[in-house]
């Protein structure tokens, strides 16, 4: 006993929790209440005409089938359901009226034609761009069926079908009214809401990718509802996988929106609706590559820790105004404002830039140097000084014995070295030479204090790879490394995430002319 | 008139079309018409019990609702018609006691019933994981409305019920014995071959993007579809798209598939379908590097064309090796066949061994080193030749006139120009040095023939670079020296992909044992 009454508490406390997140299913289950209290009484009421009253049913199974959640779905329905009955009573009787002429024959026929059009029909719905008007075909069915068999016994074709329609459109009545007149809930808000809430889901995943990946956060244990692509809790993956996911949601409620009479603050006829899913398919356009780069933190193949940091700075920026540009779209989406004159792409377009020069600049972090069949990196150290001086002029400058002392104080964290291939363990020079500048945080990372340094002990890795001779190829260590270039993975994805905003930004352009959203405030005061 | 002709005959050519394609429709529609006919006849043959047949109504329409395409989805609508009305009756019954205890407030209190359980059912309705039971609180609200609303009229509650009750089993044991007993359409094997086609849609994409990435193709203009990730007629695009899409068919055919009886090749209680659904989860995971691969195809950012030659081999036998892993999945799902003794990824995972080798040992050619703030890559002539000729006895040797002869003799196509990003063409060393040796399809691909010379060319290069100082940083270059990168992007994910296919093979496997295919036929014979 104890035990139900603790089961019977917590559907309670869902149901409670249920109502308090989404106010409107409460609203919508007392309106179908209402709804279904108000055709009883008229049924009540009109108890004099007996005849009328027989055929009762038909006006609750109405309300009851029609009653959708969103007004859309309602008069789409509702509008199914007329055109499903009132053609099959024409069908019908037009049929009934045949029959007569074949004589003896007409049960045959009647059964016949009751076999064919159950086939013709049902073959119909099957066909792809019917889906919506599936409902219309099952009340055409039940109608056409319904008015051959009552009628052939009673002889009453007409009376049958009147009756029966205005007993529909009796419940029909009282199911648009109550659903309509009363706080209505509407498709196209919800659909508007979807794709605004996308926005922030995915922006969230993207912050939450970066950061993550620049602080090494790694899965212990990939959740196996990530590998088979099911819902699960994590941040990162909920973010974009629900902007992934609901397509079919959308193109649900864009089935319903489009039934909608103009309402609110979509007073056009013909709104744009279809504009709202094609800007969610752009931001889901865009969703992929923060999925993409999720699946570098998934991955097996780690990018070294140290190396990560030299381009923290700009990755972070990156990131966090690209974040910070799908965060503004969410909130003009939900907001109905255009964009207005400032260039919303200027800041993550420079943010990207400076990132693929720094790459450009510093690539050679992204590659393994020690198997390359030119030789490794760096060649000769004369020649390299001469080219670092050359370049010290444009950046801080640290003698050798400095960086030295800078390697000497800050302990080099062992738990990294998991992450760090094992590769580069031993005479990987960046590996080594960047810990350092990046660990004391004093410094800007991404500036070689440490270049002289870095340059003595990658000659000597240039020499020990060449005195080896032979490639190392162990069977495991194929994946190992890739891990240098898993960074540079990483960063292209991320800038390709950039090139991809174009398009949404494009999109959603496209939706902010065709729904005529208004002009943004800050413009209006410029102006 | 003659274009009304021509409508109609384009209606029936797609509805023969569909037929084609599908034949299991026309079977499902003239089932359909059969099991009208059915209730019809047998409503005709009772025509004496006329007090029956006044709810007539009830048979055809449980018939007709019911009478869904697979097996799963008329088991499961018949189960919930069958206890909503039995537990809506049950409670009209207690309900119709109660209120004769009210006495004059009778009316109220079969009113104010209405709107509470109206109001109680549908709140439970709306909570997500009661969704599969929709169909069964509609006609719950139905039956109750209807019986307390009749059965105040007549004072029959039983008698309504009882009849009730008659005729709704009576419609759904000719709509299930039409729909089960003559040609039975399965839920469980449309979603075992939706499972088994993924797989090869997938593999046709991976093995499209690996060529038309070799063979650089390219879109003139992105699709606006693939943009806003609409259906599209793509071959690569639809592959993996159908792939991923499926999500919601799946969850569909599950829910159906599990009120399905054990049957044909599925002979077992409690089959593992979900499974299937799980396997086709791992699939979409590998989809998704797929996708990603597509979308380095799709990206503005594309590799130099002469340097995808160089892993040209490596990236060809990668792509077709996993193409073939999931045709093989693909084919022992749909046969329902375990793996046996073989291991499926070896030679998969040996040509992504192989791919990692060479790119550890060219990764030089995934980085532009021009920016580089240590300087250009080679550094002295002398070392450079050393470290060549150390490798070269691994390899073809050239001497260094006949690579000049190669590169005189090839016409450098100037159509690759666009391609090749602006900061390339003037000194970058690869760009020029191995155009010859892969125009020159004698030679296999990625034998650095022209090694010296190339070797001479990079030298000046990177005194140029240095002579030349600062590096020159245009806005419009930003992407285009990303190209280099791109590269190295498109070969990780295709590792990544690799090694994602190790989960795809564990939830094979998984289902493979729950589900107890038969062991293969050919390691039958071996053992």
């Amino acid at each position: 006993l104890f035990r139900r009454y603790r089961t019977a508490q917590e559907v309670l406390h869902k149901a409670w929790e249920m109502g308090r997140s989404d106010p409107r299913k409460i609203v919508f289950s007392a309106k179908m209440g209402l709804a279904l209290m108000l055709i009883s009484l008229l049924i009540y009421l009109r108890e004099p005409f007996k005849d009328l009253s027989r055929y009762s049913v038909w006006a609750i199974l109405t309300v009851v089938v029609v009653f959708e959640f969103s007004i859309g779905a309602t008069l789409s329905k509702g509008l199914n359901r007329g055109i499903g009955t009132l053609s099959a009573g024409g069908l019908a009787l037009g049929m009934a009226e045949l029959s007569k002429l074949a004589g003896e024959w007409e049960e045959a026929f009647i059964i016949t034609s009751i076999f064919t059009v159950g086939f013709v029909a049902t073959y119909a719905k099957l066909y792809p761009t019917m889906k919506p008007y599936e409902y219309g075909f099952r009340v055409f069915l039940l109608t056409y069926c319904f008015i051959m068999v009552s009628g052939y016994r009673t002889g009453e074709f007409i009376e049958t079908a009147v009756t029966r329609f205005l007993l529909i459109a009796l419940g029909a009545a009282v199911g648009f009214g109550v659903n309509i007149g009363i706080y209505p809930i509407w498709a196209g808000e919800d659909l508007h809401n979807l794709v605004a809430k996308n926005f922030i889901g995915v922006a969230t995943s993207l912050e939450g990718c970066v950061s993550n990946y620049l602080n090494c956060v790694e899965y212990v244990r990939v959740p196996s509802k990530i590998l088979t692509y099911q819902a699960s809790d994590d941040p990162l993956y909920k973010g974009y996988r629900t902007a992934v996911e609901s397509t079919s949601q959308e193109d649900a409620l864009l089935g319903f929106a489009i039934w909608e009479p103009p309402h609110g603050r979509y007073k056009m006829f013909n709104y744009p609706w279809k504009n709202y899913v094609k800007v969610s398919g752009s931001l889901r356009h865009c969703a992929f590559m923060v999925m993409a780069l999720h699946g570098c933190i998934l991955s097996e193949i780690q990018a070294p820790a140290e190396r990560r940091q030299v381009f923290r700075n700009e990755l972070q920026r990156v990131g966090a105004a690209g974040a910070k540009v799908l965060r503004e779209l969410g909130i003009k989406v939900q907001k109905m404002e255009k964009l207005g004159q400032v260039d919303i792409l200027y800041e993550v377009h420079e943010a990207a830039e400076e990132l693929q020069n720094k790459v450009d600049r510093k690539s050679y972090l992204l590659v393994n140097s020690e198997g390359w069949e030119i030789g490794s990196r760096p060649g000769e150290p004369q020649e390299s000084l001469n080219l670092d001086v050359d370049e010290d002029k444009h950046l801080e400058y640290k003698s050798l014995s400095e960086a030295v002392l800078d390697l000497r104080s800050v302990p080099v964290p062992k738990g990294w070295d998991d992450k760090i291939p094992a590769g580069n363990n031993g005479f990987n020079p960046e590996g080594l030479g960047y810990l350092p500048s990046n660990m004391n945080s004093t410094q800007p990372p991404g500036v070689p204090s440490d270049n002289l340094f870095r340059k003595n002990i990658s000659w000597h890795a240039g020499l020990t790879c060449t005195h080896n001779g032979e490639p190392i190829t162990e069977e495991s260590k194929t994946y190992e490394n890739a891990s240098a270039l898993a960074l540079a993975t990483f960063t292209s994805l991320l800038i390709e995430f950039v090139a991809r905003l174009q398009h949404l930004v494009d999109s959603f352009e496209e939706l902010s002319e065709k729904a005529k959203f208004k002009e943004p405030v800050e413009s209006l005061e410029t102006t």
